[in-house]
């Protein structure tokens, strides 16, 4: 299989690690280059592989067809136009980009959804993963109408520690965060409110949103539990995901509600739904679990990444 | 101090250990017996005491004043009743005479907000973990008619692994815990939902509750993330609680969101409120934290012994 | 590639659901069958593929080429007759014919260091996962006569408790395990010693050894920190495992010491060594890491089918 | 009682917050300041007690009797000196004044073995959380002659991640500690060394010392695991330890190895000792387990400082 040279922008953190172990075990793909700006000239190992890391200025970013960043919020958004200037694709792994966030508009890669954009795409914003989770689990849904007017929807999830990233924070040691559990930006004030509302009213969606993320003692994997009131009650409450998911390589619908476990180091999310019994307004449990790495970043990334060079969606992503 | 003979029956679990530590460092009480059938005859270092395990029929009940029992579920009642006829006061930890269950009703011993049935009480009926959590936070809106008129209330929660007691299950090895999350009784179904249901309606709620737990990997410790549509913003949204529980010591109000870490070891309910802001409907959101075996077991057993006992509430218990 | 067919006797414990896992995943083998009697009847998802239990009296044994027995230990070896008697080849990966076990001898499967014994086998002792770690560090120096004579080895190790298997015990509960380590089998009373002995004298070590295993609070993975006292100081510490490893690509050699996390998930031994500083006797200290279920178990195991079938040896085998 | 005024310096690290949540608990004792210079004018709640941190240089030196010094290593000696030229104690938790260190010698504060050094002390250097459970575990052994002569004294540790501090380093991230362990400092050269060089040989010790710390995926606990060539067999092998520390009531001799749990959060050290099986050298195997933020920092550091005040040795001490 020809190997098409790629690049990573920001690959020493969570994110940029795993895209680099990602690549070397893709058949199709070849690392052209891995910045870290504070490692530079540091060497890792990375799925199997040995990366050597430059920096960012010394990228050689016309030696690659297509370039993800994960550079940091804020900071991606002038690199990938300086590696659109150059030519080549990019999938963008930072908010810059992503709906909601006051940018031009650009295709946005929640695959599985939105495939249809990507292959002309010279840029795609790579979802954020708490999006990833909870979009994959209301879109049936709201495309569908099934969301009752006027209504709030409640999404509690709970995310591991690479969700904060690399950064030598004293509250996210390990001897802060083992045997803790807690809220954050608790009021519906996370940033990626703007991107699942934006996202959730192309749609058609008309309800509220109330987002609260809380931090887990654990390394990866996102849980989302989430209350939607309905317009009535589903006859098969897994019904909306199997019909829009079918066939789905990345997409897992089951009876039992999803654990972390079942989707750490895979690209998949994995989704259940039940009714909530003894209620009067019909509502719906859906829980919605990905690795916030894999399927909420990394290995979304090279799924959009797949798409926009014509290599088959699934290639080089764990299962 | 006059120290008072209380008995621990089922001592052996983690909220007879509990128990039987608090006990240890009470200054009021002294342990009289200590029941464990399939461990009696050994000898167990606890609360700095060693305590003997006798077999529940060799339990010399009319020893003790006041009987705690944690038998499980289903078998406590029985010798609720037999503790009873040797003239014995019990703290029941069971939920076999708790509100909902059937049984003939008994004082109910969530302390703050029922401590004025207890002095007479014959037997209070602790209550559970979960229930602790979620109705210190949401009495003081019921009881003032805030909650919306047909809501719905969301009620998430994640407890640790000793909330599943001690028993040998595969599901609760390290091996399975360890880097997972995962949501259980999902479509609510949990047995403690009739508690918390027949409380709330006794203090005049309307609202319909949807509970979902959730499995953490800890060792001890209660978070609920509640959501509850309101008749009208608030304008002090930690009011409700800072009035109910003014100078209350096991309650601990604040505007920072609550974490596991400022409640284990401790006999307090620590809640804080938001109002969840960008939606349509006034909706408040109100955490609560606790450790499931102290406040929401052994700690408030002891606390309600206090008051029966005619022992200064806060005596001997973790702060 | 042909996919030649085997079974798993044992496949719902630990190293049972790892095998299948690596089977699934094996270009050049298919699983023919997968026994557990207390789930006979269920279905697993393991490496991506769909399992289903039988007893393991229901095995078709006669359909498969070479059989993996991930039986107790005691239970294994008349299983392991039972195949022989059909005429499939097997890996044992209890201890029943381990080397100091006191039974017939077989040929002992690490792999690196008896690949040339296996490839007429009819049956292959697996090596345990704490003799793998330690062996691997061990023979390099007891082959070159470098261990000082009448010397005692220390070998301390620490396991995850994927280690004592998947069986429902109270001292193994997360609550139990988590925030705790602690050594068991002290004295040097671990069932593992007369395996490690036994291959150290066929190698020409006349040194004592003990050996304190410790549990530690992860899932997988063991760390070996062993202290040899050697005849003199080596030039280059790490000279006897490169040259007895070289070209080897699941022995990693490196000057920094190995931690969990370098193999998990990877069917390597990693070893690192350095002379002690500040003593008389020229001491070596060797760390080993490997995962206890892919090269402490599983993987080793299918390491060894490769070479007894004729498959290329790294055939299938995670790094 | 009355309360003696104490301050502490470096009071918002793990050891310093220790310090005052056990002052806090501390009949005989009142904090007079607790310093720490980057969280000046902050609060925290320590020990049931609010806390106002200050800058060093704000601390009101004078209004203390006793003042504890939790300040790094090398910050704390000056502080030490400016102290005493004010006429207060200090019990110095940093390595600054411990013997080995080339420091002008001041009284050892490893209690249980100096305490007859300290009533008089203007300084008192509190030992290191290594060195309190190692040489805990090995006086009794030397100074009794029962080392074997010339022999190497093997002393593996393992500490959970509090031992290095609240300071924010990448590598002890919960993201990267969690399902990890490994060594560190390999090749004798911690630099706890010294100072427990100089202690054993002050006792007459002649054997060498190799010692290999690792770090835990757990918050709290020091776990050593010590190897002793013997002169000879020992009747009872715990009779050593038995004899020296009769009466203790923060040393806990037993039979079976201690384990963290048995430990965390009480001042004291546990030890236990086995002959080990099946080698010519007779050889012991002690196992030592202390909480390093209590006996192996903050609660020894109070226990001293009670001895050089005139209260009563255990007042204040968890047990």
């Amino acid at each position: 299989m020809h190997r098409i040279p790629v690049g990573v922008l920001g690959a020493s953190g969570y994110a940029g690690r795993e895209l680099c172990a990602i690549i070397a075990r893709h058949p199709g793909m070849a690392l052209a280059f891995a910045t870290a700006n504070e490692r530079r000239g540091e060497r890792a190992r990375l799925g199997g592989a040995e990366v050597r890391f430059v920096a960012h200025d010394d990228a050689p970013l016309t030696s690659a067809e297509l370039v993800f960043s994960a550079l940091p919020h804020g900071a991606s958004a002038t690199w990938v136009e300086r590696v659109r200037n150059v030519g080549a694709r990019v999938v963008d792994l930072s908010s810059d980009l992503r709906p909601g966030n006051g940018a031009a508009p650009v295709p946005y890669g929640l695959t599985e959804v939105t495939r249809q954009q990507l292959p002309d795409a010279s840029v795609v914003a790579n979802p954020g993963c708490y999006p990833t989770a909870i979009l994959m689990a209301l879109l049936p849904l709201v495309r569908r109408g099934l969301v009752a007017p006027g209504a709030t929807i409640i999404a509690n999830a709970a995310s591991g520690v690479t969700g904060a990233g690399l950064s030598p924070r004293t509250d996210l040691l390990f001897g802060e965060v083992t045997e803790d559990f807690k809220a954050y930006s608790v009021g519906n004030t996370h940033r990626h409110l703007a991107e699942m509302r934006s996202v959730l009213a192309a749609n058609g969606g008309d309800a509220d949103l109330i987002f609260t993320p809380h931090l887990l003692p654990v390394a990866r994997g996102i849980l989302a539990t989430i209350t939607v009131p309905l317009t009535r009650e589903l006859e098969d409450p897994l019904a909306p995901w199997r019909e829009d998911f079918a066939g789905e390589p990345f997409v897992e619908i089951d009876a039992e509600p999803p654990t972390l476990r079942d989707v750490v180091r895979r690209n998949v999310v994995r989704i259940s739904a039940r009714h909530a019994a003894g209620v009067r307004q019909p509502t719906l449990l859906v829980l919605s679990a990905i690795d916030n790495l894999v399927k909420g970043a990394a290995g979304q990334a090279v799924q959009n990444a797949n798409v926009v060079l014509g290599i088959n969606e699934p290639t080089g992503l764990p299962t």
